[in-house]
């Protein structure tokens, strides 16, 4: 498998950083995942390299090369030969290697590290069809949940936890309020009005969760980023995580708690018809 | 310089990772660094190497080869001709390096990284003299700060404030209390009694900070492991940042505060004479 790493097209096998990356010393980065299509192509590219900017712009991290991103993620797929079926392109930006370690930035004629690669990828059918159980936790994770960065530690413990007790996601709530997933966001249906968190400093601004909002508005589903407390959970009719990897999944029970009659809704089939419509035109 | 990364002494310049490595990828891991004295060698080793074990179990990482660092930080010193002055040695263990990437934990055969570097190390001489200034600001990080992992992005940017603010170091307060700094834990005197934050969730359990209340003990200076409150800062009457690097260096401002008197007050004095006579026996 080819992959992408500072300027150069590398196998997989060969590909190697140094440990005095920013990545690996200081999780001193951003990173995106991209859902690629064989029917429509990569999904909504240009607002994951919007978000990616805004992360590279929140921790000051200038001189990436994103601008050949795009180039590079079609350039991968066709060396990895992976253009026929379903993929996941992951990029991620640290701050570059620099020695000696040192908390603080590097001197600015530092070289980002631009590490990029395509993988095969099995769409979740099973669990978007019937529905799945998630955890919820309390949400430990620092303040600015709105940069996509690679300090996923929290997400890597919390993720386990819902692996170790045969959830498929774990969920978080911060001061009562359920804020998002360890990589989803939350949506759920009350009285017929879809709920999803305010975007704040809180939770990840969502490219799924603006896709589904466009959803609701082009199907006259009333809408309302809310919050959403862990409390109404046994009074919600409908539940759903989504995000690229996991499209639009509903959630059948949240902890030991199933959610009305424990299958997929209604608005939920109606906005995975829509979204699919979207990418299998 | 040699370093050694994996099992094996290598080259700085040839020291290479995986991107796969999860240190890389979900700053899945935990560091230490140790002081090294010509005149008493390396300082506190047993207590680092515990606390290295506590954020191994904390984050479930089994397998890594931990009984050999002291050995290996020995070798470097020696391999890299720096017995004779000051030096930081620092070990870094990550999850280990696993395709493809996800969250949740890899295959259990996973071989953790085990990442060690001695380096030179200029003593901060004329800030502890004199003291230094900090910034105060808002902690926004996760509630595991008990950890010593390497999710340091947040311990980055504020540290990067105070480089850009002439300042030291940035001290955090959360809820109104003082934390800690972003690489030293923080020490104040009021009315004769040396004040510290309690061991917590909150804070990292430095070595150091357990070496001053030893001292607090010896010298019959009264003590109290108990929060300081961030309107109290103009009633302290000495301030201290404490730790691996920093020793124990006078804080004579917070942000535009000046510390009563603006200079190293007498217990600071005291409490760095009896560290010294320690380290320099």
């Amino acid at each position: 498998m080819w992959l992408f790493l500072n300027d150069t097209y590398v196998e997989r096998e060969q590909a190697s950083i140094s440990p005095f990356d920013r990545g690996f010393l200081f999780s001193d980065g951003v990173y995106e995942a991209i859902r690629y299509y064989p029917e429509s192509g990569y999904f909504q590219t240009e607002a994951h390299m919007r978000r990616l900017q805004y992360g590279l712009d929140q921790l000051q991290i200038k001189g990436a090369e994103t601008g050949r991103i795009e180039t590079v993620i079609k350039d991968l797929l066709t060396k990895n030969d992976q253009t026929a079926a379903q993929a996941l392109a992951y990029i991620q930006v640290t701050r570059g290697a620099a020695y000696p370690r040192q908390h603080f930035f590097p001197a600015a004629s530092t070289p980002p590290t631009l590490f990029v690669t395509t993988n095969p990828f099995k769409p979740h059918t099973e669990e978007i069809q019937t529905g799945v159980r998630v955890l919820l936790e309390k949400d430990v994770r620092w303040m600015r949940c709105d940069i996509k960065t690679i300090a996923l530690l929290p997400n890597v413990l919390s993720r386990q936890h819902a692996v170790e007790q045969n959830a498929c996601e774990t969920l978080w709530a911060r001061d009562g309020f359920i804020t998002e997933g360890t990589h989803t966001n939350f949506c759920a249906v009350k009285n017929g009005t879809l709920l999803t968190p305010p975007r704040s400093n809180l939770i990840l601004s969502g490219i799924t969760r603006e896709v589904v909002l466009e959803i609701c508005q082009k199907l006259n589903i009333p809408f309302q980023e809310a919050s959403i407390k862990e409390s109404e959970i046994p009074a919600l009719d409908e539940c759903m995580i989504i995000g690229t990897t996991t499209e639009i999944t509903p959630v059948v029970k949240i902890n030991n708690t199933t959610i009305k009659g424990g299958t997929p809704g209604e608005i939920t089939k109606k906005l995975q018809k829509e979204f699919y419509s979207i990418i299998f035109k």
